[in-house]
């Protein structure tokens, strides 16, 4: 592996993070070209239906591509989507060599676009810095690979694992500079998910910053208030999970849908796997940050159904036998306990964060 | 402050921490002696009974002393123990200034050492170093301060705060690194304790690496097994809390008193303050590392008698309604939520360990 195409690789990645949390369905891409060791020119994907990283590159460069060297973090599409292939575009550019880091999981390329561009004589080199370039598109590629979103774990917790006290207070167990980190992550993903009890505890607004996720609430006894901020500040992202014993609440349900979008499923199909293949399926979701509460995060992890984790930790002891973090079923051995790998730990002022991968 | 002096300062914390564990009651005290900006001779306090740091160093001196410098992490004692006053030891020996790094908390010193020295006109700097000399000697300040043994929580939990699954199993969620290095804090301190279901569910035998601590058990009910390792490998350093009503188990105490010293106390009196202000005033035990179980650790928290923590956690989620790694009672309101300030994060392997100090 060449240090110059590291060096440019890096590059793409940082290009294709600028719009993280902004492309759903998409992946994260970015693209530099260069000719004699010099950039002259890069683009990236801005959203979906607009035009792709190396599309935007080929067009703004202001020279011949000819003998250039393509960058991008991810193979370039083979197929019509909303725009052209990519892999057309680059052969007729000029470009005489691309470097990718990932193939590209979609079964629509695949490895597809490698090859016809080897097969028009252009030097492709595959797999530089592969892994980052993986988790830069952590989402897509689950997508990709299960047909199912990426589920994201977030709790903010006491050093012994208790996230309120036994008189039901939360507010607020870390600083201030935790809760914005995690405001932050919330730009991140198409959607964040808590339980009924959530709301009707912490009665939270669920935005990001920057964007204003997907809400997603699993309400199985339709016990939502009406007044709840979630509900009067409902932007059409707001979507309800309920059992079918509910609609006997007529009344409720006709004035929650003018807020909200309501699945009411049968009982045994009231799952977890089920509600987020629905989200993915129906409602083109490609991420969730599940919030809480204790039970709800449980249940993510009784199904096995969590990819990543974000624990933040404040300082502080409450002990007690009182709500936990992780509550549901949990497990019964150790043989079964969920590992956690990759750990990163971040400190946050006097809270830290560990962050982490589920082991499948 | 002279950079010089906190150079040498500091090699006297090093000497000093060589006995770590070993010199209780007595504080842990390293000292050297400069001229010409070299050391010419060093000592440090090897075990209550044997000779104090600074007439280690005066005596071990192959060159005059006359004009010397003296460092010392404590001020010197003035008056007799075990052994004779250091300060008249020094006032001798022709040393001409002596560097402290924090005075000396024992009401029969307490500053008088110094003013002593002065008066014989010798230069005394105090206060080099200070916060760091007083957390070297953590256990001797709160010992004198508050007539109380320094208390330090262990816990080995996951990152939801869990300590056993529901079935009870918890052997064991940290590595074997997690466990080697807390068996290395028993080394520290005068005494372990646990809670008798720890004695039940876990059967340890509470040993350190390089000595065997003080086990002590809070026993009310005198459940303790006899083939418990506990018992059966005692060396003279068991004690067993229990209460009156046991008196009536006339076998099994008779059985016990080979093995242990056993406090029966009144039902009223047996709190964990009194407990452990027995151990300080009738057993000389200066610092009690306790390590469970959930209830044990939550009591001595209730009671607000924890100086320092070290959590090791390993990255693993247990979820469920399961034993959590501070039990007791627990804070209602999070006003009264235990602050742990001076986090230090220590990477162990795969696990991490969470030490800090106890807001008062």
């Amino acid at each position: 592996m060449r240090e110059q195409d590291i060096f440019f690789i890096k590059k793409t990645f940082s290009l294709a993070r600028k719009t993280e949390g902004f492309v759903s369905p998409n992946p994260l891409v970015g693209a530099v070209i260069v000719k004699n060791n010099r950039i002259i020119s890069s683009g990236f994907h801005k959203k979906a239906g607009l035009p792709h990283a190396e599309i935007e590159a080929i067009k703004k460069a202001k020279t011949s591509l000819k003998g250039a060297t393509l960058y991008v973090n991810l193979e370039p599409c083979f197929h019509w989507g909303k725009t052209p292939p990519c892999v057309d575009e680059i052969i007729k550019s000029g470009i005489k060599r691309v470097v990718v880091a990932t193939q590209d999981p979609n079964p629509k390329v695949n490895g597809r676009s490698i090859k016809k561009l080897r097969q028009h004589n252009i030097e492709v080199e595959v797999g530089v810095l592969k892994e980052e370039a993986q988790r830069l598109n952590e989402i897509f590629f689950k997508n990709m690979k299960k047909k199912l979103p990426f589920v994201v774990a977030k709790v903010a917790q006491t050093l012994d694992g208790k996230i309120a006290t036994k008189k039901g207070e939360s507010k607020w167990i870390t600083t201030k500079l935790s809760r914005i980190y995690a405001r932050k992550l919330r730009d991140k993903y198409d959607a964040v998910c808590v339980g009924i009890n959530t709301i009707i505890l912490d009665n939270p607004s669920l935005e990001g910053i920057r964007k204003s996720p997907y809400k997603i609430i699993i309400d199985p006894q339709l016990k939502i208030p009406l007044e709840a901020k979630i509900i009067k500040k409902a932007k059409n992202n707001l979507i309800i999970f309920c059992q079918k014993e509910i609609l006997k609440k007529k009344q409720k349900i006709s004035h929650l849908k003018k807020k909200a979008k309501l699945f009411i499923l049968n009982s045994y199909e009231f799952n977890l796997k089920n509600i987020i293949k629905i989200l993915y399926r129906e409602e083109n979701i490609c991420s969730i940050f599940v919030e809480g509460g204790s039970y709800t995060l449980g249940k993510f992890f009784d199904e096995k159904l969590v990819d990543k984790i974000y624990f933040f930790y404040a300082p502080k002891i409450m002990g007690g036998k009182t709500l936990t973090s992780i509550g549901g079923e949990g497990v019964g051995t150790l043989k079964k306990i969920i590992q956690v790998k990759d750990l990163k730990i971040t400190r946050l002022n006097r809270d830290f964060l560990i962050s982490g991968y589920i082991k499948q």
